[in-house]
């Protein structure tokens, strides 16, 4: 029986559902992998917290180096969190010629290329899967599955929290700050929810899956980020009576010479499964021109269902060392000779649909007004909607525009906004409407 | 670069596909493998019939054998469909030490474990991605991306036709035969639609899939099927005023000792991601003891998304074919020597909620009578809907039962039957609640 050696730092949640499958499913996976995986080191600072696993004697140690410094050691799991820590200790492990798996999208994302460089100097992998939609297989599906296909597009509900609270406020109308409190009291959201709610999460596994499926390098710093704090539930009535949903995407669209990479809030047609995917779940649309759409669907977090990713890369690499096939998939999905840089295009010079709503004074001529700024700046009218008056004179006046690029948009809701009879910031919503 | 010559068997529909995209994805795909993936021989007994692709000079030919007989190629395609001429060539082919990949569905369901024993003591890869769910990775889910669970259920829409027809019945409330009609007329279901409607193909499917989640082998005969010819446009509308939809589900179930495997028409409540998966697309929902439910969705049919599909499964055997890595993967995703025989639980022994439509006369006391025998056999009611008059005396009496068992169920059902005041056979759906 072939026996592969395996090394855990950071005994987290992530690192501790790891280290459960490992020791309470190794007849399962010798059965799939016909190697034993052994785990011989859990490297953590506290090594006295009761995790409910029983490690044998010398496994549960607090050294991370003597983890990366053991020769029999054969693929190091990165499940620390952070960045500056854990590209250090990642780092170290591909120099020492370890097979390295990590759930760490912030790592990635940020110093992904960086570390691929480092893991192909020493021909050893680097895998990543759980740093994306948790137990869906988005990475495998990209590097393997879709193989064949250019990938047109990627649209993804990819932070629980996000779609959580998003959901919380569609179906009991509360505001986003309650949804977010009831997120937080039931542990589906963070103490300091920042990274989360502003949209940094998604935008960390867009970059990653963005460079898989258009053969580039990862590009974090030039996607465009908006989080969910100011959507409302008005915004969400609304767009449910023109038949959408409201989510927090992850989009990225394949012009060839250029590409889209966004994250913000957008409305979606009730006929994109997306709008069906509600709670916590995460789900990723993939766009080939052979497949069409392809879906996956799952638990995006969590300790099990990511440590489940991270038990099949750990698998992945286990049953290329016993055939002597490290490096058998491109970390990136593409050799390195093909990855090109790929601008992405600035977000206004980005077309497409708008959902705007207007505070308008409830007086006579404003509509014609606003439509006329629209109409000299070419934004096109598809729907207006106008809602009962409300308490303080102001009525809120909706509208749903064709295409139009979001510089024109911008400009146009400026000079709106200087409009005496406008009485607050317009509110812009996004229509991803295929 | 590494040179791999592909020899593709059949150019109907998925081999041209097939033929296509590595002809006009050469550089793609390369620039993914590593590898010229060149296609060197289509063999079909019509070599006249333009196929919208320029083959070179000799690539198409009408000799199956000299594609078998070249020491050159290292990957045998299998598109010609059907069982008796694809088996004899599929078995020549392993035996000849190619490597094979089908995306024929009837093929390894019925001689699946036939071909396994074939390509293991050859030594050659067997890949079937295609066979099940077309451009979904289900093949590669379970044997790859949830090797640390334990699967505990599959549940799938893996026929395009019938749920084409279902859904076709749902929007527009039109009978069976007409929905069949109007698939056929838009080329979504055969002109001999029997194995579609009646289970069988998705039957094909569920062995596959059932096999590889919980390393047994294939086993189709012990599969219950039903169809959805019987379903009306009645049963339809009652199930969507319980919040439910009905599709033609492929369901297995791990209990361990034994397992569920089945495949009929049954009631799904619309908080089941399934309920609207609609029109001719599939989906699958694979649910880990790790991962909780994940689900793929995506075109189950189709030449291109059949054929990235095939070509997925190319990809992989070119990788292991370069890095000295066949047979990397388990065929069946379990090592031959913990595959052990599970064995499949009669229908009858099922238990499950039932769904029940009498077709009753308008008299007193016919509830009372149905309840009494329902109660005899242990089946308790859930819910009663009784619906206005029907011109011909007759009321629909719908009943929702809690879990019973499949045999009780049948047996009280033999004896209402025979009731006077019961003026037509009962209907009965299965429904997944879960």
């Amino acid at each position: 029986m072939n026996k592969i050696n395996i090394g855990i730092l950071g005994c987290g949640i992530v690192g501790t559902g790891v280290a459960r499958i490992l020791i309470e499913k190794s007849d399962l996976l010798q059965s799939r992998t016909n190697a034993l995986l052994n785990l011989k080191y859990v490297a953590d600072l506290d090594t006295q917290t009761d995790r409910g696993i029983l490690f044998e004697q010398g496994v549960l140690i607090s050294d991370a180096d003597i983890v990366l410094n053991d020769p029999e050691i054969d693929i190091v799991v990165e499940t620390i969190g952070g960045q500056t820590a854990a590209k250090a200790l990642a780092i170290k492990a591909l120099e020492k010629g370890k097979h390295l798996v990590t759930a760490n999208k912030a790592l990635i994302a940020s110093f992904g290329n960086e570390l691929v460089k480092t893991a192909r100097k020493n021909n050893v992998d680097l895998a990543f899967e759980a740093s994306t939609g948790g137990c869906m297989p988005v990475i495998k599906t990209l590097r393997e599955s879709l193989i064949g296909n250019r990938i047109e597009s990627i649209t993804g509900i990819l932070n629980g929290t996000c779609n959580y609270i998003l959901t919380k406020m569609s179906k009991q109308g509360c505001p986003f700050e309650a949804a977010l409190k009831e997120a937080q009291a039931k542990g589906f959201a963070e103490a300091d929810p920042f990274l989360d709610i502003e949209g940094g999460d998604t935008a960390h596994k867009l970059a990653i899956i963005t460079a898989l499926a258009y053969c580039m390098n990862i590009n974090l710093k030039d996607i465009h980020v908006e989080g969910i704090s100011s959507i409302t539930p008005m915004d969400i009535e609304f767009a449910e009576g023109f038949g959408h949903a409201i989510k927090l995407l992850a989009i990225s669209k394949n012009h060839s010479d250029t590409i889209e990479a966004r994250v913000h809030p957008a409305m979606i047609p009730l006929s994109n499964p997306l709008s069906h995917v509600d709670g916590s779940m995460n789900a990723v649309t993939i766009t080939g021109d052979a497949t069409g759409q392809t879906m996956l669907y799952g638990h995006g977090a969590g300790m099990m269902p990511t440590a489940s990713a991270v038990i099949s890369d750990i698998a992945d690499i286990a049953r290329n060392i016993i055939s002597g096939a490290s490096r058998r998939v491109p970390i990136l999905g593409c050799r390195e000779a093909s990855i090109s840089p790929i601008p992405v295009l600035p977000i206004n010079q980005v077309e497409i649909c708008y959902y705007i709503r207007f505070s308008a004074a409830d007086q006579p001529g404003v509509l014609s007004k606003i439509s006329g700024i629209l109409g000299n700046y070419g934004i096109s009218i598809k729907t207006v909607h106008q809602k009962g008056r409300e308490s303080k004179g102001s009525v809120p006046v909706v509208m749903l525009t064709h295409r139009a690029k979001e510089q024109s948009v911008q400009k146009a809701l400026t000079e709106i906004a200087g409009l005496e009879s406008i009485l607050d910031k317009p509110v812009v919503i996004r229509i991803e409407d295929k």
